[in-house]
């Protein structure tokens, strides 16, 4: 794409009432604009992240048998009523609005409930069982506060799965697949290593819950991490009978602040139950299904990685979700040598498939160089007389700020 | 995809509350799921149908240079204070909701307020312009009645584009070459021939807006076609002038019956004047830019092509948007030789990227078959003994319902 096409602008200032980091450096680069505190609108840059760490999701809850639907926002509070979620003193962050014709509705700041409705109609044998249905859409959640920008809004987008068994071994097995999924999807991401699989509180049905924990110091939650086993324990469940439970002690265990991305739980009959997602078993018997929940905040994973991986100079997109792989930027005069192999160089990375942003603007180098820097594609690569003049193009890498000089065969090969 | 995984069954009867034809083919078929009046979940086949037509869209908006972003659906009551559009009074069909810190919100039913306010920071030459940005996103609007199913929702997904000036001669090309993008829309998606661009009641800006109208008896609209030089004229600004302004009579137009599936219309500075988009011209003026939008329902164009395109067995997808291009059935006894060639048809299929909902469930062939014909895919190829002995397949066209034996290279060459 056209650098000169792309109507956002960069700004030297995030406005003045934001205070998160990752939303400062995402509106100055012109990825995101605040709408009102915790909502924001994804313009172009943004939106093509957003969709990639979609697809990456799709892929992995594909891959593990899920099939996606879209939910809707508008709840009813029937459903909510049956599982003593509608009440305010319940839960206190629901959005609420009503309808012309009477009555109350919900925004839809979760779906286990519609979705466990929604299903009565499709299930009635075992035979049906096990059933892995997911969605990647808005929730909305009406938070008090609103001060980490995407990584906590009010209103934001996630993928959450929701899988239906007939016995409690195949809920356990199934559990452990989409944890691998997670799994792959934070490396996909670019955020396996700074990702643990973290022991929180459970429920009724099961002691734990688990939760995916990014370490960041921008992070709301305190965990202990076990770095030889590569797990860590919430704050919020750390006491003798856990510690004795893994075998470890207080000095196996670092304290870190982390951010919340993802979390997986095991809901048993929490919600089919009253809901009456019902089935007969092999023995004839009706019984209600044992269900699990599995959230991932899609826009918060965005923001994440805008936290963690960024530096002074601005964002460091990983390779597999940035908008572009290169940032291809020409110097010098409008319609001189430079711009013209640029332009040559533009139209020979197009035709190969890869993804280019071309800054072919009339503007200065160093205002090239600070946007390149802020909008942070993993290359920069620089056509100038002076590149030409040495017999290739400048390439710098992003994240290690390497730079050196290529021809057109090695550059093609680094970033195709 | 295997039948046997998908978990939607199909149901011979719709809702008892459901009046609208498209709603209760596509819930007994499992395409959607009725959450409210007017409120309806996408289950697995629904879906892909809904992305189908989102990309399609998608791709024509970007054939002529639209940017896809994301706006939000919490909206800020100042924007539309701003331009007269908060007060129930005006507009009667807000959802409204209530931040837990205070204050009222609105469920977005339009963004033109929205995205005017959003480009101000990024708009200020005359260079910047012209700009045309766009989203693909869920609407809400709180209708009294909501009585046609898919095609009239109180969520629903649209594509709105907004494109903003410097000059009035700019803003009408650009008008026309979005009309030739929605007419690739319709011709693409199967619905080009029953689709009229039709002149409609315009505004302060200019004369008409101008609407693209689905012939249909379901249709809410009345407009007069000509067909010979294939334009209509809506009901609501038939008169002498407009008769005379083309040149016709009324023995020219014929009354139909029809669904607004696109309406187009220019909207001057009545957005960007209150919200101060504005820019420097050539002169050195200040000016505010000149606006257009342009809707269209995605959910809608779904269900009209289940309305008008259906017959009394069924759905009938064009094959651009069918969930799958084959319904592959087996038939037989599970495990025998017709399964086993099935199986390997449903590979070959797999492999050359061909789309096949292969029915590999254990149920008699007329169960099979009336789920063949009520979910829709323009093909249907039966594997069974019979088929086999005469050295091949059966293959029936579900438009026209000609069925015919084919061999495996005769049914590739028309399915790939």
């Amino acid at each position: 794409m056209r650098q000169s096409q792309l109507f956002t602008k960069t700004r030297r200032e995030a406005p003045k009432d934001e205070v998160a980091e990752n939303a400062k450096l995402l509106i100055r680069a012109g990825f995101i604009s605040k709408e009102l505190a915790g909502v924001y609108t994804f313009l172009p840059l943004g939106l093509i992240v957003l969709e990639k760490i979609k697809n990456i999701i799709r892929e992995e809850m594909n891959a593990v048998g899920g099939l996606e639907v879209q939910m809707t926002t508008l709840q009813n509070p029937e459903l909510y009523e049956k599982t003593n979620r509608w009440d305010d003193e319940v839960v206190d962050n629901w959005f609420k609005t009503e309808l012309k014709s009477g009555g109350k509705l919900g925004l839809g700041l979760t779906h286990e409930e519609a979705i466990t409705a929604m299903l009565v109609g499709h299930v009635s044998s075992y035979k049906d069982l096990p059933m892995s249905v997911y969605q990647i859409q808005k929730k909305f959640r009406n938070e008090i506060r609103a001060k980490s920008g995407i990584m906590r809004g009010r209103e934001f987008t996630m993928k959450d799965l929701y899988s239906f068994h007939a016995n409690e071994e195949d809920l356990n097995d199934y559990y452990d697949k989409v944890k691998g999924a997670y799994e792959r999807v934070f490396e996909r991401v670019g955020l396996g290593e700074l990702t643990y699989f973290t022991f929180a509180s459970g429920g009724i049905f099961s002691k734990y819950s688990h939760e995916f924990q990014t370490l960041s110091e921008a992070g709301e939650d305190t965990i202990y991490v076990n770095e030889e086993k590569k797990f860590a324990i919430n704050k919020e469940v750390l006491d003798e009978e856990i510690l004795a439970e893994f075998g470890i002690g207080m000095d196996d265990l670092v304290e870190k602040k982390a951010i919340e991305t993802g979390n997986i739980f095991k809901l048993g009959t929490r919600y089919t139950e009253p809901l009456g997602l019902k089935f007969i078993d092999e023995n004839g018997e009706t019984k209600p299904a044992i269900g699990a929940s599995y959230g991932l905040g899609v826009d918060r994973l965005m923001g994440t990685i805008a936290e963690v991986m960024s530096d002074d100079r601005g964002l460091v997109w990983p390779r597999n979700i940035a908008p572009f792989t290169v940032h291809l930027v020409a110097l010098g005069t409008e319609g001189g040598e430079a711009y013209t192999e640029a332009e040559d160089l533009y139209r020979v990375f197009s035709e190969l498939g890869i993804e280019v942003l071309f800054d072919d603007r009339n503007l200065g180098a160093g205002e090239k160089f600070a946007d390149a820097d802020l909008l942070g594609m993993p290359y920069r690569v620089i056509v100038s007389d002076k590149t030409l003049a040495s017999g290739g193009f400048e390439l710098k890498e992003r994240q290690s700020g390497e730079v050196r000089m290529v021809n057109l065969e090695e550059l093609i090969e680094i970033v195709k």
